[in-house]
């Protein structure tokens, strides 16, 4: 999916939303332990029940790997399960030396068609640039993280003045354009946002970390929209994890729904 | 397998070989691909003809995943094929929010049983330390690798003074002891191993970029070892591309026993 169609999605729907599938085994609905495939039993509800409001679907791969080969084929179900039209992201945080990320690529791109993957910054840009050799598939670097650790080494001051997520966004920019590269910008950051905007104007961004961790999505939505949206806004736990009963992906749809009708607003306010 | 057990094998093998099983399905001798599972059966000779001279095994999570499930199904009959007193290394550079690594912890450590696990360090503390809650199991940061693009970030100068991969080393210290934590410090990196040495006198440290990527040797074991030897370093194309024929492991076999006669007298001199 190029960045135009993602545009159109957006529009069409009303709704930046990605919902997160970071599904976790101990804490889906017990009813569905019973099921052959719990994992893909939980997830084939989630989507059914907040396609209309939801763009992108992110499943966090620690949570399918965590079960080996049972959560690979949970993984490869959902990602199959899910329509053409939505955008997929491996958020798999990957990378490493040149030959061995183009095998992260294939893993992602090839072997399970996500469209989109996550990926670390540390190993610099041959770490990176074998997974935007690949047609209409992006990259999501991580720049600036909504955890507590994020602050240690991101915000680092650099002696060339400015601190070090900003060197990652304003260096990987060398490395693709804003029609192959995303960039992950946590919720709870969202004052830092209109900085992040002067460096990086017209890339995507996604957000994780409204709902559950905090951000706020007026925030988010107000400082980070740019002419074509530019914002993938992550809620995983919030919508999921709302309720843990029978009724579980019916209050999921209702809490996804709730985000879209937000969205819609900031939409029509600040595109 | 704790430190001590570690420089027990050590001084044993005579050896800090670590063969890092990067098993690329388009480069193993042709005649393994009729076998039911080509990954595993090249992976196998490589173990035998090498298990006198190693004491440790890496084998790097992306040329697994490329192959989806039955790529995870190789990874798991290598990791289950290798003894128990050999160190083994999921090469996976994860790292993610705190429940997030959690699950990766769960997947290379439990359902896999690997000893350690490589982690990125650019989301922080918390991204780090779940892997730290494992008795027994080791997590190897990368600090300063010997890529090109190592260059981007881990050596900017930070406006307190030093370098990035300073500053994790540094930083990280205050997570784990020298008992649970390791770090990847790139071979041609070698000058820069007295500096590092100064900062963290008392870890292991893992080692690639001898061999087909042109660290040396020498080097790397006057300047990184410590008195439990501190060092384990990995060969990966030097030892399992050395022959693509019916010879492979046989060579393989030989490429390894000379790093270990190499090791064995560098032991004798620098311990």
């Amino acid at each position: 999916m190029n960045k135009q169609a993602l545009f159109e999605q957006i529009k069409q729907k009303g709704s930046y939303l990605c919902v997160g599938l970071d599904t976790d085994i101990k804490k889906i609905p017990q009813h569905l332990l019973s099921e052959e495939d719990p994992i893909f039993a939980f997830n084939k509800q989630i989507i059914d029940a907040t396609i209309e409001h939801a763009v992108a679907y992110k499943p966090n791969i620690a949570f399918y790997e965590a079960h080996g080969l049972k959560g690979w084929e949970s993984l490869q179900k959902t990602i199959e399960y899910l329509p053409d039209d939505v955008f997929t992201i491996a958020d798999a945080k990957r990378g490493d030396i040149g030959n061995t990320s183009k095998m992260y690529a294939q893993a992602f791109f090839e072997e399970l068609q996500f469209d989109s993957i996550t990926v670390a910054p540390y190993m610099g840009e041959d770490s990176v640039k074998p997974f935007l050799e690949f047609n209409e598939k992006w990259v999501i670097l991580l720049a600036l993280t909504s955890n507590a650790g994020g602050q240690d080494f991101q915000n680092l001051k650099l002696a060339a003045g400015g601190e070090l997520y900003e060197e990652v966004l304003r260096k990987s920019q060398q490395w693709g354009s804003a029609e192959e590269l995303m960039y992950v910008v946590g919720a709870t950051k969202a004052t830092a946002l209109q900085n992040i905007r002067q460096i990086i104007p017209d890339h995507f961004l996604l957000v994780p970390g409204v709902g559950a961790q905090g951000g706020s999505l007026a925030e988010v939505s107000e400082y980070g929209m740019n002419k074509q949206c530019g914002l993938l806004v992550n809620s995983s736990r919030g919508i999921i994890y709302a309720d843990d009963t029978a009724d579980f992906a019916k209050v999921a749809g209702q809490k996804a729904a709730a985000l879209r009708t937000e969205m819609t607003d900031y939409l029509t306010k600040f595109l």
